[in-house]
């Protein structure tokens, strides 16, 4: 396991000579002025131990990522009723399409897009004050990652309030199906979740419960039950990925969920939290070098959840 | 690991005593007058040793399960070049929809919706003599399951050409865009492994090499390389059970393919090769309670790939 | 001509005796009040003679036929650059579909879906104030009709507004295209050019310039150039009864414009300007008894574009 | 009037000097290979006079125009229960689309998009054989037009089947929802009309019964009913070119009907049957320089139909 520095090295390097990085988001200037150079990686394992490469220690905006710690904080606090308002299939559209809305009377799809992820916002924040949802999403961050120096980027939630129109659209379209409590406030708490600033070896750590069957490894409390993780982890190997997810479950095999900013939290089960950030991005709005990171290092590690457990 | 046969029993008890069992494929009549009443369930495991319970020797039309074993012969055949002809993504859509097709430029989502299956046997096919190809998909079954007692059941494959307008559209418009070589021949074979019949303890064992590395137990012969196994059972996790894949992956958590006879198999890596079969289907279009038995057999024995490997 | 008279006399009769009236609009209080047992018809002829039946006097809310003078009103601001931002094709969709505008980059098909029209409130709007836009508004129907009696409902107004989630979906998700410029000002604007309430013989007055190339029949001046009156009536032909425009057209063979609060503008090019009012809607959310009292009209009088001339 | 030959022979001139004609059709040689300079005009009056321009007597393939005098058929021969199996509304879609066929339970949207035409053929067709439908038909446009040169293009019929990959697709799909009876019959119907090869002063004298009431002007006998007539041109305008029908009502406002030859047929009602060819398309599939020499022609004469009666 010592060969894990040694892999993640030699993937940070042939990341850093790669030529095509893919297209910084540029929806917003904080994202846009992103040097699309960076490439870094982080990976905790079982028993703690922690290797990262590249610009592991540069915080970038987490964006979409932090959809699964939303999704876990909203399990937690209304369970399995949280089914009712959004599905668990992926959606065969893009992050923030509306179309499927139509056609499925205001459900979203499943919470990882855009549709979804708000009303897990909206039930994350339920009657509370929604700047006190959002201190509570940060400091669930900041014990999950065990650093009190994650912080919320207020120029990028402040940007994504200004220019937010589709999710604005999407609330007011799934409240119109009834399925949006406090569409303004949700919204709210949705932008700046989505502005988390973390570095790889932040996120990886925070990912790690995911692997260790719900619990934070240091207090060894339930973040969430063993059945949740897993099937947050089913979740994210089906729709982590938008459009891609199929081909992203294809070639690497493992749960990843990816931000528009350019990073992917992955989780092998009982095995490893990984992080990984390159902020250039393909066609379907994921990590270009990021996904292919993960590809290596699961060649490498024999990590995949469809390996047989003795392959690795 | 004697416990396996204590909890398929548990299982099919369960099951037989189930009031609510779907309702049964009724577009051709030898599906139509299927006994609902059935359930079947096999266990194969990597030592060999099998498990069977409930009417695991009763015979069912495999359907759209068939699309696994046609997928491997496919890229046996032509290799990384089919997916220039069928994508990797779940479809967001029913098992014959034509419209992700239409704004897709007649590429189908995935080799495991009707449409990706028909461009798989005109793969198949390729130049070959229609009736030779589906001899050799039968060999194929023969071999894998070590029986030969796999037949196609004629009556089931001459109904589903006669009826099969829709496979038939489909397969034309696929033509249309320059995505089929042989549309009427393609279909005879298309047709013909549709209605291969077997039971589940066939099933079970044909499955074997997808839980093995892509070996064939017996022969340790690689059917396909241990990647392409990956990558298949990948596929099935994503897109084996058509719009009802993702709520699989989440229950469930095993790369599994159903049909519409009411046949679910499913693949733990490294562990098993599992075959269920009742035949009423929910409105998915997959066996109710094929999946709650793979749900309940994941509970009881930690069986998921969403598990940390020490789970089990 | 003295037959007018007759003629709608036995239409209204018929209309009150109809047994199955349509669904009135529920989705406001102050539309689902309306009592369903309601109908009224005005013609305004040529020669500026008058005809009515029924509660041709009782006021209603305008709702979706304001959209025909709201498009009067931003042709005559920005001429043909409107239709930069609005199509001119049946939508094939229902009133307030958002899927057309996902796959056509923002563009609503036609000014008269929701979609469209608050396109054309933003351009009527301009940089103007919310207020003032409304207020003259509200002036241009008074004049049209010569009429001060023409008022806003506030009530409705507010309820639309309170309500209105889609029409901010839309909106907004234009406004992601950057296909709208002021995003709650022009709502405020559509919000309160629906609520205008107007009467038969009001609404028919008003349509008169449409039936007269664009001339208001007492002042003489163009209120639009007669080659835009023509083609509004063009637009009412093809898409003024949203999805179900074809058939209305393929019955009546007249131009017409629907509202949800039950009423219909109808223009005979030359002959006359018609306003039929009842608050049962049919499945695609137009008059049920204001169609029919069109179709009978029609079939009486021979008006329908689509007679040679000397039909009638 | 003589005037008319004064305007056609000035539009004439103005189409054979035209830069961009558009993009001839290429799906099969027998179109490809059409002389896109190619430009002809006929006007047939209500009083018989005849008046053409440019190529009136070279023959073209007239392709969906033949989906009007199919209609008609279909209505003489089961009159309104054939709108149990077509629809009468705009399709908002291309004209070989089968997204609209899968929402809307294989009923197509109107009688001039391929799928609705193929259930017209198929209703022409009924229990008889085929050679002989398609001998009715010739003889149908030979009478209408009162020329025996009327022909049907082997060449051109032959190809259409040959590559009519879509529309197969259509047929057989609308069989799956059993809103076809002889799938391969009527294809070969529906492949021989599109074939039929007239010159534009044919083409204008076949449409004389949509002009004149339903009725032959020469035999005086009714072709359809008054009715019937009329709102085979309802649909004409609101259906007559595909998802270009607003646009042509919008400009032209004369019912139409295009086809991928580069004809239109176009009625002023009571006042004159119109035909245009040239060959070359616009991004709809409509003639680029026929639909703009209506629009001169329109203004020219003031024909249209939402024209005021005295405006010509």
């Amino acid at each position: 396991m010592a060969d894990i520095q040694r892999i993640i090295d030699a993937i940070a390097e042939e990341m850093a000579a790669a030529e095509t990085r893919g297209k910084v988001a540029d929806y917003i200037p904080a994202l846009a002025r992103v040097d699309p150079r960076q490439f870094g990686i982080a990976v905790v394992l079982a028993d703690g131990r922690t290797f990262s490469a590249g610009h592991a220690d540069t915080a970038f905006s987490i964006q979409s990522i932090s959809k699964v710690f939303a999704l876990t904080l909203a399990l937690g606090k209304v369970g399995a009723e949280l089914w009712r308002r959004v599905g668990r299939e992926p959606s065969g559209s893009a992050f923030n399409s509306v179309v499927q809305l139509e056609h499925e009377g205001g459900i979203p799809r499943n919470p990882f897009i855009n549709a979804g992820a708000i009303v897990v916002s909206d039930v994350v924040l339920g009657s509370a004050d929604p700047r006190e949802t959002i201190g509570d999403i940060l400091r669930f961050l900041r014990y999950l990652s065990g650093d009190q120096g994650v912080v919320i980027d207020s120029e990028v939630a402040a940007s994504e309030a200004a220019t937010g129109f589709r999710n604005i659209a999407l609330a007011n379209y799934m409240r119109s199906f009834g399925n949006m409590e406090r569409v303004e406030d949700a919204l709210n708490v949705y932008f700046h979740q989505c502005a988390l600033a973390m570095n790889c070896r932040q996120l990886a750590m925070a990912g790690r419960y995911l692997a260790h069957d719900g619990r934070h490894p240091e207090t060894g409390r339930h973040v969430v039950t063993a059945i949740r993780a897993r099937r947050i982890n089913a979740l994210m190997l089906t729709c982590g990925h938008y459009d891609g997810s199929g081909e992203f479950a294809f070639r690497v095999g493992i749960p990843g969920k990816s931000g528009v900013g350019g990073g992917i939290l992955a989780i092998v089960p009982g095995e490893a939290s990984i992080a990984v950030w390159s902020p250039g991005l393909n066609d379907r709005g994921n990590s270009l070098l990021g996904a292919r990171a993960l590809e290596r290092l699961s060649e490498a590690t024999g990590w995949s959840v469809f390996n047989p457990p003795g392959a690795a």
